[in-house]
């Protein structure tokens, strides 16, 4: 009996590893897919842009492989406390790697939209942007699979410079579309992208939020900065 | 004995019925802030802009609540099949209401950037796609909580209408910009205000293709249409 229950255990840790591992699989992938998309913008590479599209299928299967095994964890298993909170807070994740992975996708479109350019400024801007980005979606899965609040706590204080970044940016583009009114549309697609890469600092944010409300038990999401 | 397990059905019940309520009562915020937002920024009016700002931490706050009672539900009622998937969609779901509350959020800064301006082209194309995806977010809710897959369907299918809404507002503001490079700045805006309602628009689908998934146990999210 004591036998059985400890295979029991040893299979519910095992399920719960996997989880854990295919968060990390999707954060990869989707880490990749962002320098791939900013590589593709910089290098006005069509192809590149092609197969990274193709690549978020592959995101999305783990996505909703990730999906079925937590609701049989939940179904089979029936967690409690901070496992519980562990495989809610999973199904939630999932769901802005997802959504990371959509992003690249956008930025990859506008890669081929912007193909035809014979040249883009401020592109070393939109590499540091991405760099950054990556740096943060790493983390923040990182602080979720070590449970590390601080590591999350970083994650969230890094959100500050993507904004600030981005703004930089959207400043630069704006005072060279009116400079030469020619380069609006390539304007608007690399500032799409700039905007897109803050979105995806943004959703790594959420992810640490999560992993803050995981370890602490305190739900950090809405700090009421936005108070009136 | 029995007497007691019919109390605790009921209580199980109730329980389900709060979790339905809770996100009725968030869908009918948000898609009042995606009305005051428009309206905000059609009329110029940043007070409006303000005090919509300010209503986003109602929403914020029933995200949180939710979110608990889900869990409690969860950890205590142990639900199994389309209970259990009923609980695991809404933890998703309102995410996905959430994040429209946080667009329409980002509108209404627009709406305070742009009330020094004389006036806006377009607003009217900015109220048709508002009323749009308002219906959308109001329809995927209502699809939810009835479990009917084919109005889910509609919303689904009503996502290309917004998006060709936004490519037609986009190539008109664009040719806006180039006839007048001082309309830049504004254009920028304002296109930006088209590009949240369109997001507004994937939320409500995302929602809808959950709706489906409940209903029918088949998962529609990617249905392939990106293979390259």
């Amino acid at each position: 009996m004591l036998n059985l229950k400890r295979h029991t255990d040893r299979e519910y840790e095992a399920e719960l590893g996997q989880v854990r591992e295919r968060l990390l699989i999707m954060a990869g992938r989707v880490e990749q897919m962002i320098a791939d998309a900013i590589r593709a913008v910089g290098e006005r590479d069509p192809e590149l842009a092609r197969a990274t599209i193709a690549a978020d299928n592959q995101v999305n299967r783990t996505e909703v492989e990730t999906d079925e095994l937590c609701m049989r964890v939940l179904a089979r298993r029936q967690p409690m406390a901070s496992d519980l909170r562990f495989i809610t807070l999973a199904l939630k994740m999932v769901t802005d790697l997802e959504r990371i992975g959509d992003l690249a996708v956008n930025i990859c479109e506008r890669a081929i939209d912007l193909a035809g350019e014979a040249r883009l400024d401020g592109v070393d801007a939109l590499h540091t942007m991405a760099t950054l980005v990556q740096s943060m979606v790493r983390d923040a899965i990182d602080a979720f699979v070590r449970a590390d609040a601080a590591l999350a706590e970083g994650v969230i204080a890094r959100d500050d410079e993507v904004d600030e970044a981005y703004h930089t940016y959207f400043r630069a583009v704006l005072a060279g579309m009116t400079r030469d009114p020619a380069s609006i549309e390539r304007g608007i697609h690399v500032q799409s992208v700039a905007k897109w890469l803050e979105r995806i600092g943004d959703h790594a944010t959420n992810i640490a939020e999560l992993v803050i409300f995981l370890v602490r038990g305190t739900d950090v999401r809405h700090p009421g900065k936005r108070d009136a």
